[in-house]
């Protein structure tokens, strides 16, 4: 795919706009796990994902994470540039979680284009707003629900995702996606293993019980 | 104040869509609290704060709460009007906190607006971003910080927006701003009283030692 498919606005472009984004967006191909923006005050660029998966999480001073959302196929990763935005004054990590192939695009001219142009703007604003609900959706959990739930919804999720329900997933990643100490992912996993919706092996935990992990999530 | 002077991008707009918007702004005064949007997928409308001080907060299904941010003359509120982006798919509810004057924006007027100029679009995420990251600076407290931390920082917040040390606060109203239940802000209250930092009276919390609550609170 192309930049011109992929950018969602790219009708509302003019001519100059679709050559001046189109020079300001670098091919990018990085192995899963890379570290493609590290939080602080850098401002890497806006990241449009064209294959792979993004992992957006931040981190505690003691270096605990959490993940806040994914971004696959055709999403935009807008704060990776905080800088387009005098507002956004919070920092979060961006990783690869799988093999990933992107377009880099320079936030000055990102941040041009969307000063001049409101079709851009308002793309923007509604991609500020669906990760704005995803975050509420984490808030919502994390105030609410009980560690039990959040696991359990993290797995479904995750199943999903991946379309198997054997998820290559070890108890120090489980612990990083929630925020929590990977002892406590641990004793959780005994407690659904007993309860017989997980088996676990080495390196993965498999979904054997759906019907009992959805209503312990829900 | 006018209409015209709170209006953050007034300046950006052409004569007829200034004619719009202010034909589209309803002046409304209500008293300290007030529910001013429920919740729900109702679009209210934006509020422009013209005086007093609103609080926007989640509800669990239990009835809980838990403030998200707060609003002050000059700020707008974009979540009482959820319509007014396609993405935005979590409800707030928004209260008096004390007696507001503020303006009613229509959504559909506001929408149109923000779809035809840049400026109000731009505006738009800017006022987003802010929320975002006072959303994102919650959702690091909650994760990282232990409710002593979180009651401590919140106590000092409240004496420097009401500028004074002395605050009229029942444990219920704490419980509700930090998403906890009355029984353990009175447990704390009582921890921090009898470590000199607070004096309680009936209603009141009178922060006796700043300093040390600051320490806390970092």
């Amino acid at each position: 795919m192309e930049f011109q498919t992929l950018f969602p606005v790219w009708d509302a472009l003019s001519g100059a706009e679709r050559e001046r984004i189109s020079a300001a967006a670098q091919l990018r191909t990085v192995p899963k796990g890379t570290l493609i923006h590290g939080g602080g005050a850098e401002c890497t660029g806006l990241l449009l994902v064209k294959s792979g998966q993004l992992r957006a999480f931040i981190l505690s001073d003691e270096g605990r994470e959490v993940t806040i959302y994914r971004l696959f196929e055709r999403d935009l990763c807008l704060f990776s540039a905080g800088c387009i935005m005098n507002s956004i004054q919070f920092d979060i990590s961006i990783e690869a979680e799988k093999d990933c192939t992107y377009y880099l695009i320079s936030p000055s001219v990102y941040r041009a284009l969307m000063q001049e142009n409101a079709a851009v703007a308002n793309f923007t604003n509604e991609v500020m707003g669906t990760r704005f609900s995803e975050v509420m959706w984490l808030v919502e959990q994390v105030m609410w629900k009980s560690l039990d739930k959040r696991l359990a919804a993290f797995l479904l999720d995750e199943a999903a995702i991946e379309g198997t329900n054997v998820l290559r997933l070890t108890h120090d990643a489980l612990a990083a996606h929630l925020g929590t100490q990977r002892e406590v992912v641990t004793r959780m996993l005994r407690y659904f293993k007993a309860e017989g919706m997980v088996e676990l092996r080495r390196g993965t935990v498999e979904l054997t019980e759906i019907r009992k992990l959805r209503a312990l999530s829900e």
